[in-house]
């Protein structure tokens, strides 16, 4: 049973913007990136979800503290907040080297509901697959409450 | 002085996703496209503003409630939330259509702190300059307390 | 018979990069841009065309002679060179003011494939249907000879 | 002295789009993240390149022939074509496994010109560094001839 997850990335100079930085919008795509290589992990392949099957987000946030910058090596952290029936609540942070010290760049949390798609486009909550639930856990409180600090 | 604003667009082909919906990280862009607009229609050029000057995000969220799809038209409200010494905070809400029906696609929040850059690339939190106080302010309570119905 | 468009788009700061200028990818995402909007004036739902069909791209260019900046409001101008019967191909002019005058910011090329999707994925160039004949043409060779001047 | 460079990269799920498949831009940003790690692995920072100094296109272009898809692995090879006083040409291919076998996915080339930047923003193109001369050649013919079959 997993609950956590650490991906490595570098900021690409596309992900920049003009202020210099890594643009606040692309945070998010590396949050997807880290859920979706945690899922690789455990040996499920989304590509074969998403046909018929999905994710998709109904909330995401993220709170900015130090700003990326193209070429900082990044590690993205993620832990399973919550599972619900139908939905799992992912919690992120971002942490990058600073004068020899790792600081919390930004973090940020995603709740994604499963759903499967009718013919028609349409997308309907539907119960988490019990091969999801055998491998993917919500951390212990106490992991959970350490996260924060 | 002004507390709203809106703009209309499209989504284009690139904003859409293997899901068939309007990536997730793209609500984002569009938030930061209607406060660039609010900006412009008040006469200020954040070209200007960013040289030595920039409003980089401290927080962003957004709630998912119905997707986007492909050349959807969309109504991107802007509301002033709230205006501080050294930051402003923006609500939004996305509009379409859906069966003859105006519906609430998303909700998104994002605070912003207005910051002078240095020469080595550090950014400062700095006092929101007068002429932006002078044009825009928070939204009344009535107003806001409406926007969350 | 409609053989060339025009789009009017204003560069986003999300568009941008470090270097202060438009992405350079992101000019291919404008002359797409200019693209759908083209069909669309022509009553052409793409929506409709890529639930089985669509317009894969075999060949994308561009020539970059001045860069694009934020808030730079840009014209795309498309003109299809080239119809024949599984593809088509299109030139883009990227126009703009400098100085009080028009001049051109970039040039642009892409060649689609008219495509049916297997229900496994497979893509397979396909003719492309009557309707589209009736209403797209490549441009006489006259005006063809004036683009590239 | 190099001439060469390769590159693996996985397809990110925020880089397809509705038909499924990677966007055709998306190429044009591996091609620049497979041309940074090239000169990263020389010891070139570019971010202090770009401090004053860049490398903007002056062309770019793409030949596609099999489309990537979410989670598909692939390689990035990069081979210098042409150095002159102030550009640089380079090619690339984009190779990933199907059916057991390496297939060319898509072919690239880029022309990027280096420039200084004056204070005002104007760019301006300006000869190549010596110590970027001292690391990086063009490939021999025959690596070159050999490349394009």
């Amino acid at each position: 049973m997993a609950y956590e997850f650490s991906l490595r990335r570098r900021v690409e100079f596309a992900e920049t913007d003009m202020a210099g930085i890594m643009h606040f919008s692309n945070f998010f795509r590396f949050m997807e990136s880290a859920e979706a290589a945690f899922y690789r992990s455990l040996g499920f392949s989304i590509v074969k979800q998403v046909e018929g099957t999905g994710w998709p987000r109904v909330h995401a946030e993220c709170d900015y503290a130090s700003p990326l910058r193209f070429e900082d090596e990044v590690e993205v952290r993620l832990l399973v907040k919550e599972k619900r029936t139908r939905s799992i609540s992912l919690l992120f942070k971002f942490l990058k080297m600073e004068n020899g010290q790792e600081i919390v760049a930004a973090r940020g949390a995603v709740t994604a509901v499963y759903i499967t798609r009718s013919l028609d486009g349409a997308l309907k909550a539907t119960p988490i697959p019990e091969a999801f639930h055998q491998k993917v856990e919500a951390a212990p409180s106490d992991i959970l409450g350490a996260w924060t600090k």
